[in-house]
Parts: structure tokens; C-alpha cells; sequence
């Protein structure tokens, strides 16, 4: 037996990837307090952010079916890779699934061990609302009160949660064509001790609003917001058009002032954006975040964040959760990775070696 | 309330994602046997090869670092999507750890439900074995005997068997600069009963054999086959090149006979023919097997089967573990999604509701 294998004999190295359910991430957010999560988050996505460059991104690859898209997003920097998997079905609501499911990994880029595997659909619309409200603050009028909110579905209480927590955002405007999910939401508001007036058009709703934020689930080509809607000073957050073939914003509100998004070659496939020319003008956010662009220049101006998510995205918030996890000692891992005693005799794994000793025949060992 | 709120009331679903950890997958392999399960393997690879316009493919997502690259990898057809996990990081042996680690998952294209999420580092070694069998039975001389491998690490054993059992070859030559990596084949090789003899070069080893077999680790552009060591009649099965930077073959070996790919557009980028000119010549070999190009077309020809690993045969594994998994009887499952009673309501899975009930409060649904 070699040196080599002689020094890996009996030291199997067992890679438990730290594992957190539905149930636990549900746990987290009870135990931390939803709007410590939220700043959490937002506070992750705005250290990664600002350090943009140090990033390896691209668009997600998505896989397109007549009824919904699966998509995998990753990204790295010289330390952890993540990745997202999410879908979107918007009629999953016929089979009593969520429009919208995720979970997500994080790896060590020295190694490749994937290290935390976590759901990401609670955690998702927490990072998304995070998000939303990072750019809101950058983007929209100081000491705005109040925010539509059109689309009144699995996205909305993150988004009134993160707005009122971020931003002191006091009133919410609703409308859904779905009167049911707008009953889901007020019960939830009212419970949450925030304002909610529901009206019966998003017409109705947006008017007088100082944001405006656009989350409905269709993958369609909709026009849900139109120009005359728009009034001065307004700030958009349109967070779902998001996905080729599902927009929400008319052409022409995206002509009404500056357009931001996350990660432009991506937003031009996904966003509201892919609407308009190639050159259409926007400005990516971290550069606002960095003071490198320029956000809202008057209280009369219409900002437009035109958001889709992005990988990056995610990665601050599996960062935030596993960091939550290890402070509240949570433990629970699975066991995706064979130990090896020697990482070449994977075979070893096998006859029942569980990795704990080497296949290696006794001739073979005495013989070394 | 509305009606649409109270029909799901009551009714969370909850999604249930199959896991089958490495223990669980070595477990299968042991209860069917590996000569069963590589056949096996190799037959839903086959089936799937056989209806390969069915499916949406890419080639692989790559994270590259210094010491190595995280990929994902996506295929999908009408009604199942698979994606894979995969590292590479040749210098993992200093840390005790494989070169490569692998997870991935099965999920329902309907509805982007993750339905199974397994291990793939040991399934992964069983698939490349079988997808290189089924190539080659296709490719080599009918009557092969003897094959060289060239890399006598961790997918070395997992070779053997599937060209004992698939193609019935009985002499395995063996090299690898690492003796100790030779020292474990030998020992595994023999355990099995299957024949094999060491070398101290590849040229040695590969002389008189009718099958080369190179698997080998480095992510360098090495030229571990040069033209002069390739003997009349040889079948090449090129595993180890597979990334960009990362090649075994000289340039001329590519030219001394047909050669094959799996993906035409991922193989260019990562196969050993990345160092040929665009329009070198190349064959898909779902054509070969499917009767629509040849194969080998006489007993003296070269032919080269340049394998990088693609989507497909990890598509093709995930569905043999859990067709078996099932048959089995093996029912761990782990919770990566939310379970909803009102899938618009995932802010009530907060707040210790867990789904089973709304936070619906009785004064609104008193009201509705």
C-alpha cells in the first residue's frame, strides 16, 4: 500500500450538508421576528451588492413547458456558490401547490462540498420583499406613506412587511382579480396591525399612492399598470413581470423615467424590459447602492424598479439563514455525499464499507 | 370568504420530495447488485437516447475557479425535469474529499414539483460506466476483449464492470501515475474476480488492447494518448477530458478515426474536441444508436468516443433510482416545500400555522 493510501485509511471524512425544512426556515422567522429577517436579509443583499464586481453571474437557464418554467439560478464568488431552484406555475393553484416553490444550496467553491441545502420558497419571498425594499429606498421619495399593492397572492404580506419595516410605509392600497386573495391578505394585514383599504380596480388603488408595487402571477403579456395611472412622483416596483412572456408595466410606463433593474443581461430577457429595444437605457441598482449612478433626481420624478430576482439575490439570503441557523443552533443535516476513507476508492463506498474502512484484502495491505 | 379561499381550506398538501442519500443508493446497488444495476442504467439511458428530439437540452452550466468548477446541469422533457450538481476539483484528495461530488433531482414538469432528490456521486460513476458501454457496444470491435484504463481512480471500477458485464471484456490493463491509486483497482479488480495486469506506462498498458479506456483527473490539457501508441481496430473511450482546459487526447488521435459525442454543442466546449476547428467533423451517438448515422464500418477502423457526461444520463440515472427506490420500498423523504392550505396563503405557513389552518380571523370570516 502506498503512502498515499495509507495516510486516508480509517479518516473518512463524512460531508454532512446542513439541512434546513419548510418547517425550520418557518421557525427561524418566528424565533428572529419577520421584520428582523427582513432587515437581515435586506442588510446581506446590500453587503453582496456592493461588492457586485467580485461576483461570476448569468442569466438563470430555464426550462419552458406550455404551463410554467423551472429555472436554475447560480452564482459564486471566489468563496460559496449558490443556486436556486425555482419554478413558476401559475395554475398550480388548481392542484393546492404554491404558484411559486424554491430551495437552494450553498457550496464551497475550494471543494465544491455543498455545504447547506434550505428550502427557498418562504425564503424567496422574504429575499424578494428585502429586494424591493432596497431599491425602494434608493429609489423612491422620501417619507412615502403609502403603496398599492396589485396582486394580492403568496408575494404580498413579504412585500407590505418589508415596506412598512424599511420604509414606514402606513397604508396599503389593494386590488386582485381574485377578491378571494385580496380577503387572504387584509385578514393577514389587519392581523399584522397594518393599514389596508381594498378597492375594486388597480386603477382605483394606485391613485394617490406615493409606490407602486405590481406582483401579479399570470404568464401572460398584461398591461396592468397603464401611463394615465402614473402620477408624478410615483415609484414603481413592478416585481412580476419577470419571466419571457410575462410582463406587467405598458411600454410606454417604462418611458415615464428612469428604469433599474439587478443584472441588465438578464432583466432584458425576463423583465418588463424585454419589451423595449436593445438600447433601451437602465441602470443596474448596485451601481446606485455604490454611488457610482444616480436614483431619483426630483420628488416629481417616476422611478421604475423594474425587479425579476437574481441569483445574487439568494445567495445573501441562504447566507442569512445559515448564519440565523448556526446562532440558534439548528443541526439537522442530510447525507448527500458518500465519506470516503480514500477518495479514490469510491467503489469502497459500496459492500457495505460505508466508507469506514477500505475494501483492501489483507495479502494486499500485508504486502505494502 | 370566498369560495375560492374555502375549497382549499383544511386541504394542505403537502409536498413530500423522495431523498435517497449516498447510505440509501449504496444500500440499492448492494440489494440488486452493481452488473444489475449497470445494465439497467445502461437500458434507461438507452431509452431515452432513443427519443433524444424529446427533450429541451443546453449544455451545462459552469462556475470555474483556480482549483476547479461547480456545474449545473438541466435536461427536461414534456413531463419530467432533472438537473444535476456536479463538482470537479482534482487537488480534493488533500483534504480527504472526491474529486467529484454530485446531487441532483427529479421533478414534475406539470406542476415544478422536486419529486426525488438523490446522491449522484456514486450513481454518477454507475451512469459514465454505463453511457461508456453503451457507446462502445455500439462503436468497438464485436469480440472485444481486453481494455486498457488509463486513470485508475474513483470511476475506474465502476468502468470494469460495466465493460465485463455490457460488453463482456475479461483483461483490464492498468496505469495510473498514482501506484497507490493502481494498488486499490488491483485489490477491487481482484475481490471481483476480474482479470487485470499493471503497467508502468500508458503505452505499455495500452499495447494489444482492443478497448482504451482514459479516465484521468487533471484539469490540464495532457496528452495521455498520442497518435503512434493507437493500434488498427482500437475503440477510444475518452472520459476524463470533460471541461474546458481539460483534455487527454493529442489532437491527431481525434483524426485517426470517426469520433463521437453525446451533445454536439457541449462536447465542442468541453470534450477533447475543444482543441479542433468548428467544423471538425462529429457524430451524436443517440444517431448510432438509433440507425440514422454508422458506427464502426470495419474491423481495422479507429473509433473515438469523446464522453464529457451529459444531462441526459443523469436524466436516465435519477429515473432508474427511483423506479428501484420505489420497488424497494425505500419511502425517506425530506421537506424542502411548504405545505399550504391556501396556496396564496404562504404567509400563513408563518406564525406556527404550518398550513394546516388560515389565519383567517373569525370576525372576516364571519363577514365573508
Amino acid at each position: 500500500m502506498s503512502n498515499h493510501t495509507r495516510l486516508h485509511k480509517d479518516t473518512a471524512r463524512r460531508v454532512n450538508t446542513r439541512y434546513l425544512s419548510a418547517e425550520r426556515v418557518a421557525e427561524i422567522i418566528n424565533r428572529k421576528g419577520i421584520a428582523e429577517c427582513l432587515a437581515g436579509v435586506a442588510s446581506y443583499i446590500t453587503q453582496d451588492f456592493l461588492r457586485w464586481t467580485d461576483f461570476d453571474k448569468c442569466p438563470r437557464m430555464a426550462n419552458h413547458s406550455e404551463v410554467g418554467v423551472i429555472e436554475l439560478m447560480p452564482v459564486s464568488d471566489a468563496r460559496s456558490y449558490a443556486f436556486k431552484y425555482v419554478n413558476g406555475h401559475p395554475s398550480n393553484y388548481r392542484y393546492n401547490l404554491p404558484t411559486v416553490m424554491a430551495f437552494g444550496v450553498l457550496a464551497d467553491v475550494a471543494t465544491g462540498t455543498p455545504e447547506l441545502i434550505s428550502e427557498l420558497t418562504i425564503t424567496t419571498a422574504i429575499r424578494t420583499a428585502a429586494m424591493s425594499a432596497v431599491a425602494a429606498r434608493a429609489l423612491a421619495r422620501p417619507g412615502s406613506k403609502t403603496m398599492a399593492l396589485i396582486g394580492n397572492g403568496a408575494q404580498s404580506e413579504f412585500q407590505a412587511l418589508a415596506f412598512h419595516h424599511l420604509l414606514g410605509i402606513e397604508m396599503f392600497h389593494l386590488f386582485d382579480i381574485d377578491a378571494g386573495a385580496t380577503d387572504k391578505l387584509v385578514a393577514n394585514l389587519n392581523r399584522l396591525g397594518l393599514g389596508s383599504r381594498r378597492f375594486d380596480s388597480t386603477r382605483e388603488a394606485v391613485t394617490g399612492c406615493h409606490i407602486v408595487t405590481t406582483v401579479t402571477a399570470d404568464k401572460t403579456n398584461a398591461t396592468i399598470l397603464t401611463p394615465e395611472m402614473i402620477e408624478p412622483g410615483m415609484h414603481i416596483n413592478g416585481v412580476g413581470g419577470d419571466c419571457p412572456g410575462k410582463t406587467e408595466l405598458h411600454a410606454d410606463v417604462l418611458r415615464l423615467g428612469p428604469v433599474f433593474c439587478e443584472f441588465e443581461p438578464q432583466s432584458r430577457i425576463e423583465g418588463d424590459m424585454q419589451q423595449m429595444p436593445a438600447d433601451f437605457p437602465v441602470t443596474e441598482i448596485w451601481q446606485v447602492l455604490s454611488g457610482q449612478a444616480t436614483g431619483r433626481t426630483s420628488p416629481e420624478q417616476v422611478t421604475i424598479y423594474d425587479s425579476v430576482g437574481f441569483a445574487l439575490e439568494d445567495y445573501s439570503a441562504l447566507r442569512y439563514m445559515r448564519d440565523v441557523a448556526a446562532e440558534l443552533k439548528m443541526t439537522e443535516t442530510i447525507s448527500l455525499i458518500p465519506a470516503l476513507a480514500n477518495p479514490k476508492n469510491l467503489f469502497g463506498f459500496l459492500g457495505g464499507n460505508r466508507g469506514e474502512q477500505t475494501p483492501v484484502p489483507a495479502e494486499v495491505a500485508l504486502a505494502a
